[in-house]
């Protein structure tokens, strides 16, 4: 077995190494009658991009996504969606030096132990350059969010090394190269990233992530949860160390009558739960909150050991992020919608002809306060 | 869709509500030769069964189970293995004042948004009386994977509210209710859990799982890593709002220099990791953290709504643990063996004939320092 | 892997043994809100249970169903459907004498070779003892394609060895105990099957499957289509070999101009398609035949080897259907309408908002000519 | 939901239109260390082209397959390969009057009314131009199951309207353009299909399937049973009405005694099971026989709606084989392959460690005779 595909009924399939010919995804599942063109796709490639600034690789890659079938006079027919992105900028001859070497904290060792024969220019199949499929794919699930349920999704860093926001606006987070919710630190964490940049070291992030507008009723108990699959669909992205649901591991240091989130006719009073109860969604903002651990990609030399199990010592020649986080907003905003879309779909195959006869209680939005 | 199956390889599928004549499931693809007797599942169910202590819920259950399938003189064949326990101590009673009220931080409003009718005897089927059936099926997952493989899977409570172990020692974990590692301090959570009892409020947890032993290779790229299947599986447990593989949330603050666990023909030089690199097992120990909120069954009063949308004041009546954390090292033990199990199946169906020629690097252990 | 479940949406695990303690399902993604109750179970059992005439096997079964979980208050919940069926009257001693014996034609030798070790007792798993709970299972299906859709599924008995109906009628067929479609054959249907049983040989049978009222739309290319899964659902029964849809065999010698089914506004001309084109339903009637080999279980002794790999003979002393598929169209009925009701499902979850502008064109219906 | 994927362990998806840019595959799950190169599909894609000779459609596609990932330096690395096929001999103009009509027999009724969007172009999705990536995956599979298992599949077509071979040679099959199996009748076919291209109409045909060297124990019971599994991938096939497995129908007029395969220390006796018992592979020859329709794309006029619900005439006006048939045997081993491909990984997940200890028993060839 092998598991490149995400999703139940919504499944999205992609391939593609690194440095490769080309990557691609198939999206299967999607319902006929959406509006869809190639240029959707620019506006959240390029927030994933690399080398759109100094902070980033500087790979330059065109992203240019063609659309191979499912799409027919500009809306989708039901039928499997491919997508191709060419590879336009890899240069392998960087990873000459290091094909026989696992590079420390990379998949290079663990690829090799599983498979005994893998690709090793860019880190093949393990690289990040595989999240470009998902963003892409996450494009048509926002879509479909968007105008059939009004749903929003959105995501922003909220944590770099020790650096955290003292405000928080959401107006901010798209006119900055960091994705950052408080434009009065920009400058504060440009020169962090020179710094970090120069001294050959990275740093980790922490992505917060929010859909706005989904209905209750979505999700599947018990092993299909709402919250688990967000936990899964998360951890699946390279790098992510850790994921919180609402309050999270706050939670694990209040009290009982501090956590549960009151609710009255005029709405719910909080939202420690982060929009999820018993797995399925309550109607008030999923709140999401995501580790990037830092790249093991340095300048900095580091201890490890060859194919042949002899001792060296490895320097990592290649275009990387000093600061993975800092590329990761869309990818998990992506994420994020292919789960929501996924789940919606699955709650219509059940409870399509529910027809709830008691109030919707309204969430409590951060901006309410 | 539903989804009360877990798992690809290796299957179960759970069934039966709180207060239902029973709880059962079905595990499927367990491989034939399996040494099994009902007397296997006594301990893990005894260690995770209320009304051992006066610091759980009261509920007294016998939790007998009765293997109805899957298994002939002694071993298993091969066929799915029907587990069923009944249910002999439920009081629905308890429940009769508040089944037409949606007690806040439960998921009696989800589930009626959702399905438009449901069982509200002491939760239903989002009590967490379903784990029992998980923690019967990680039996089965642990005598496999320790018998296979000499797997060893376990886990203790490393913190209760703002209470955190200032020693630890994995031997003292069973010799106290609370699946403490610092004897030292067992006192002194009695009496932290004797207030809080009567209080009438409730406390937050977090478990520390892990797995030692496990070769590496296990887990699937990308969207079957082992990371986060295993972090589907903790947010899949009742009360779950967060998890962390290795390092977890602590890497956002880390350097990459520092993150990176460097490799020598001796062995890795740290786990930050925590087992996991790429999403495939990298032979050091799997560490993963858990966070549990506190629940939301409380003696103090709530604002809520009923079924009618009218507010209302909610006392939950039932018998509630004050710390569901405390039963839960058990059931994180059982979902982490059943990923375990089910990736080591996929990993022989794909890579069975890999034939690794270069040398496996010995991982660091606790123990190690 | 192993493969005890069925269904993609509605997702039927069975489990147990012919002569084992219990056989039981798990029915799971069933849209709650479906009225059911142990009772509406019992005519389909009867329909297909052994020892009602002398012409099937003399096993006695109780076939109670026990409902485990799933439905409260008489109406299903959306959670999982336990259902359970206590094993009454098993003889295993039967078998004691042929338990290192491979029966020719039985799943004896295959089981061995593939799990190493098995339950011989009654066939183990592989016996049509399993089969029960596919129609308990095609239970619920029936109820809820019947009044969520107005769907009727309905099979028949159509040939035995060389005999075939010399008129077609449904309304004799729930009136004589070999599902006949032809009231004035039943006495030669009788005598046919006497001698049969005194010969100690066994016949075969052609079964005959019809769903009427079934929409166009449901099923899903391209691996999902509608045809195939009723090939493999049919399939899937033990004993059988073959499977047509509409034409089947006969499309082979047919014209092109003769096969296509040519339309007008006043509906379809014929269906030699079996209600499926392009592995989406039509509108017409679905068409099934299915073809069961006569049982190996006979009295006549037959070649054989033992499992040390000694020729031996071999006579089954067992309770035996000297023809299986006189048994067979409630378990046909059944696979069909979980086929259907999963379709639904998926069909609703694609494309539950697809609003069809052209006109729907009748079907072409026997009753019709 | 939408099914463009075949395989549990093996994963193939396939995407594309007959008139779009290009279809395409993922096949995931391959093991590692294949050898595989894009010259391998070149024998297979030219045995199921089009225009090769004149009884075909005189469609004239390259079938260049592009690897796009997976393989590297040469073998199969154990991650997604991404196969691309460009169309370029698509001649949509032809269909531009068809547009909005129903042609008869064909899926674009069913199409319509399940998505009410579609693309029309030579049929779209619903088109046989998707089997080209069957048979390239089929290429994939059967290479696997040579080198791995020593296992061959190969079919030939053994009926055409109501021409059936005189006489039996497997070596003639791939030396006609008929894959028929007496050379001797090689005129007589090219006649007849010169008759009926000419007469506008077209006939069905009867492929034969097989595989040797399968191994005993492949099959999952019991709703993955190898039959079932090759039931679904047969009739998955476009134009196919009916499948059979050894001796099918024939079996319904078999006694008991005649049709059960006696075993003895030399061997099975007969093979009227065609290699499966229980669902699992015997070790004897797997048999299948499979129905292909007469196309419905005829130039012969027939009567149909239109979009509007209008009563129209059509004749098509496409290129269109006159009998589908007879480019189906390799389409339908590369569906054989590649189910008996992920049912060999299925098995090695479960039982990769069961160590049979009984004898293996002989199958029962037809060249024994």
């Amino acid at each position: 077995m092998s598991d490149n595909s995400f999703g139940r009924l919504l499944r999205v399939t992609t391939f593609g190494e690194s440095h490769g010919p080309a990557i691609g995804c198939v999206i299967d599942g999607c319902p006929p009658g959406l509006a869809l063109a190639p240029e959707d796709f620019r506006a959240d490639l390029d927030r994933r991009a690399t080398g759109k600034t100094r902070h980033t690789s500087q790979r330059h890659e065109a992203d240019e996504v063609e659309i191979l079938s499912g799409v027919f006079e500009g809306r989708t027919t039901g039928t499997p969606i491919g997508l191709l992105v060419r590879n336009t900028d890899a240069r392998s001859k960087d990873y000459a030096g290091i094909a026989a070497q696992f590079r420390p904290g990379h998949a290079d060792y663990t690829y090799l132990q599983k498979y005994g024969h893998r690709d090793p220019r860019g880190g093949g199949r393990s690289s990040a350059r595989e999240t470009t499929m998902r963003v892409a794919a996450g494009v048509v699930a926002k879509k479909w969010l968007a105008e059939r349920h009004g749903v929003q999704v959105r995501a922003c860093v909220s944590q770099v090394a020790h650096l955290v926001p003292r405000g928080f606006d959401w107006t901010a987070v798209e006119a900055n190269p960091f994705f950052w919710p408080d434009a009065s630190m920009v400058a504060e964490l440009e020169a962090f990233m020179d710094a970090l940049r120069k001294s050959g070291d990275s740093a980790g992030a922490r992505v917060h992530v929010q859909a706005l507008g989904v209905p209750p009723g979505w999700g599947e108990p018990v092993y299909g949860k709402l919250d688990a699959e967000i936990a899964a669909a998360m951890m699946s992205i390279n790098a992510v160390k850790g994921v919180e649901i609402g309050a999270g591991f706050a939670s694990v240091t209040q009290k009982g009558s501090e956590h549960r989130d009151l609710m009255s006719p005029a709405g719910f009073a909080s939202n420690h739960a982060g929009g999820v109860l018993g797995g399925i969604s309550s109607g008030q903002d999923i709140e999401v909150s995501v580790a990037f651990k830092p790249t093991s990609s340095l300048r900095l030399p580091g201890a490890t050991v060859d194919t042949s199990g002899q001792p060296v010592e490895v320097i990592t020649t290649g275009r990387h992020d000093p600061c993975v986080g800092l590329r990761a907003p869309p990818i998990c905003e992506a994420m994020l919608a292919l789960v929501l879309m996924d789940q919606a779909l699955r709650h219509r195959a059940q409870c399509g002809d529910v027809d709830p006869v008691f109030p919707r209680i309204p969430g409590k939005h951060e901006q309410d306060v």
